[in-house]
């Protein structure tokens, strides 16, 4: 079952409630199909719109703050000792998805995506998001019903929704910290 | 002269008073030395802190909203197609200087930062912010005072100084003009 089984949440013209391991006023944070390295996930403006300047500064603001949120959790899961921030604003460069979404990659020292390989990825097929979301939604698919075809895809379908309710119960227990420390900060 | 006489602004140690063509109540925006493409710029937080989590909520709000900001007067003056908007948020990410920057570069169709060259260039030694301050900022050298060691940095700081007067006019252009439509959205 997706975590947020009353709320249908769209990423450009996908269904991918089930892919949704967070929610903000104005944002969604979702797991990746075919992440890039552990812990490479997308957050995503509420509203179905192309560009960052097409959202109010309400949304602009919740969405790098829940940018931030992410990374808290993930650098704590990964052990991250970085990230690259993403966004692809507009298909000139590189966005496959007309939905202002923003990558979040986590990156140590030494990892496989040193040398150019994060970036190279991100803008290659490797990267492409709306082909990866492609490949495993039909148009009758519905929410919480796993695309299969594959097995290969069906297997992957698993996989993330473990990472799914994991990332929603580790996002709660920082949330949580966050409200007693009280602080302000991020 | 620099266009904000009256301040030194600081990138890491370096001061780049003289390539700040705008600034907002915590961020500022500079030209680069060696745009990877053209109206490559950067925006940074006045405060000198390494990773956008070190940013408090209005800060880092502050800091997307100035990208934002930005990008409506390159996309007007350089005809963008797309942008490409990058934060290397720490070292293992490519961060070369230890100051959270946002890396904005206008893409259109067809352009030269097409497949892939765009990520490598800024991953690898065309992206190095750091070095490149290096290059042209002495220990010794004041503010709006230009390196004098070789003709062709001379050069480059003497167009630089041209791009910064430039965008920071058409900037005030378009600040006058979503003062006068006041409609709360970018």
């Amino acid at each position: 079952m997706p975590p947020f089984s009353g709320r249908t949440i769209h990423f450009g013209a996908f269904n991918v409630t089930s892919q949704v391991f967070h929610t903000s006023p104005h944002s969604f944070a979702l797991v990746n199909l075919k992440p890039l390295l552990p812990g490479h996930i997308l957050v995503s403006s509420l509203r179905v719109k192309p560009f960052l300047s097409d959202l109010s500064h309400e949304e602009l603001s919740d969405l790098f703050l829940t940018v931030t949120r992410v990374q808290k959790t993930l650098k704590r899961l990964y052990k991250a000792d970085a990230f690259n921030i993403a966004v692809q604003d507009g298909e000139a460069a590189g966005q496959s998805v007309k939905h202002v979404h923003c990558h979040v990659i986590p990156r140590s020292k030494g990892d496989a995506g040193g040398e150019d390989k994060v970036h190279e990825w991100l803008e290659g097929e490797e990267g492409d998001v709306g082909k990866h979301q492609s490949e495993v939604e039909g148009s009758e698919r519905k929410v919480g019903e796993w695309a299969k075809d594959e097995e290969r895809k069906s297997r992957t379908m698993e996989v993330m929704e473990k990472e799914v309710v994991w990332l929603k119960e580790e996002m709660e227990k920082d949330a949580q910290g966050e409200t007693e420390s009280n602080t302000g900060k991020l």
